[in-house]
């Protein structure tokens, strides 16, 4: 992580993972690490983490941070600089740098070393899911439905 | 369960779940039940257990079932009568009685007392999150989060 | 599963597992089924499964059911189809059609991918554990020790 | 337990046992305890323990000891003080004090505060289960399985 | 921990901890926070964390960190700003700002919302463990033992 | 351990350990033991055992006990043959036969095959952490810290 501490901030939304797959030393010990890094009005959309509970310290910048509950009732919270927030394991949760022009820097701790990440958008939009089942699945025709897909769609 | 046997199938797509929460006896046992009725055409919309696999064990009609792997990577598969299917912990998955006429059921156990379900559409759009927040997620405009968001407001 | 589906019932009591040996996929997935068809006045012997509870769900017939709490009461209950029962991780427990002429079918799921099963008779009685022991642990004779497990030789 | 050390030995096989339910510091230790003594020619019956394995250290006299595997293949050994024997988690097993005149007395330790006992003859024959389940289930007839329960009863 | 963003360093070594104890939204999530912050030249001193492995982030500084495997070999390395190391559960480690002016600064996340710590000097000489017993353990005498422990008594 | 029993007193405090490394057999059952033999007046110095709690059963003799909570506060008691105590998992712990002439003999049982153990004088001063870091963490000097690090050296 040494080049996070000195390089210019990134222009998207980035995550850098220290999980068992970057860090082999991390087998068995039930912890990794995120770097998050959201320019001026970027989101990290709305995702899952399937094995573990995500424990967010904002070090910089402002960050509006939401997550539902197991009845689909919405939580958010905004945070300042050394703000912490918990996202229980397997609930959907999302950021938003709502700031106009200053970058927001997290760093996210989970309690096992393969959190995995299931991002809601992509899983949906940007995999061979049949037109007809998103269709039925979110009350809407199939041309929504396959508008929403090219927006994911990798550039030309 | 008796009236499930007896009854003639529903209009809609129907779980019948034996949790924990219906079942007190099944705390800390680790294993539950719901029963899934298919009208023909339907679908159980995208959607994950946060704490237990699915064994779904198809008893009458066809299905098509689905799930994306971690690196969104979709299986399918179409089942017939006496198939069982797999659905792993935490993965988003879904399932399509593709059948013109007929109507599917199935029985699902879970390796858990208390699976949860979080259902994909109706988290972001059966939810107060906002628009802007939702449009950046979809690589869409507000606009269509409106319309998407309408078809989950309940009807007057 | 198919088989099941469409076949004629067996004469005897007969078990259909899937579990982890018949399906590899279920490996780390903490869910097994099982398919329990019972003749008309069979019997599933005292039993336990040693790494999970047991849900049974009655699909067809009647059924008694009843298991040995750890102070030996004993709990029974007669079973309607779409009626369930949790048999507690590690009790000894079995099962009973009581009707004169018609089969019941059970489908039962357990929250291990491999829960195992130990059979009472059969483990004292068709193995060779010396006659002394078992006749000083069942409090009776070498005799009847010897008739008892006369009855569990695999036939001529 | 202090009255072990220096108590004449029981005239009957006796277990002592160091659990939770005697001992509360052992909530959330994982480990316990039982203290047992066998006269000559004693037996500890056919049981399981449904949470733990066993740690058998025979600390004098000799001991047959045996286990039955998931296959019903059984296994035994002849102790002899010093030796040490694991009964693993869940699987039946029981110990012979084979000697003619001499005591034998071993410790045993459990991998959790609340092992549990299911005892394989009183579970089956000083328990109220049906003599006609009994019967079909050892392969045997009501009169037999009467005389089985008549040795488990209280005397009067 | 927003005064941590905005207050002037501190002048000895501190630890400002986000576990469930301070912040009890973290029962049962499974991961915990500690910011430290060593003035040039100070030491955390030798520790262990009964309940989880911790994952050090240096944010700032550079620092020498060491831990003891189960044969007691000791491995050591120097870490500069964006490193990590991880130190397992339940070994003996400490970190050491070998700097001569500068600050150092550094996140620790844990796999348990209760880590707990047992800080080595201070369990054996700021406690009323006997003399006798503390000088045979150190194989130094009792003269040696009452210097070490009048180092930890509060300043009068 | 059959020479334990036959075997003359040893003249030092002496474990001798049945755990997985030891005995193959122990491997996932979740259970190990050692005896402990301790000459009159020798001391097992304060360790921990990372991975279970401790159940001490004193066979003969009599023995001083103690550990530390997480708030390093001293809890001892002094056990007569026939007593046991339990040693929470992961804290600080130690034993003293206190007896002028007679020996001390326990078992003591670990809920895992392999529950590791620390020793506190051990770790610190017969590794090679540097004197420097030691001095600080002792709060004493590096003269100290050479001498107490003297007696931890093998003999010539």
């Amino acid at each position: 992580m040494r080049p996070l501490v000195n390089s210019p901030p990134p222009t998207n939304f980035t995550v850098t993972k220290a999980t068992m797959a970057e860090f082999p030393a991390l087998n068995g010990q039930s912890v990794s690490y995120a770097v998050l890094e959201y320019p001026a009005g970027s989101v990290n959309p709305p995702h899952t983490h399937p094995r573990a509970a995500e424990l967010l310290f904002l070090t910089y910048g402002i960050l509006e941070v939401g997550f539902l509950d197991t009845t689909n009732k919405l939580f958010t919270r905004r945070l300042q600089a050394g703000d912490m927030f918990v996202f229980p394991k397997g609930l959907v949760h999302y950021q938003f740098n709502c700031a106009e022009n200053d970058s927001a820097i997290a760093v996210s701790a989970f309690g096992s070393a393969a959190a995995g990440t299931v991002s809601v958008p992509s899983t949906v939009f940007a995999t061979n899911i049949d037109d007809d089942v998103l269709a039925k699945s979110f009350k809407t025709d199939v041309d929504t439905i396959q508008k929403l897909k090219a927006g994911f769609q990798p550039k030309a």
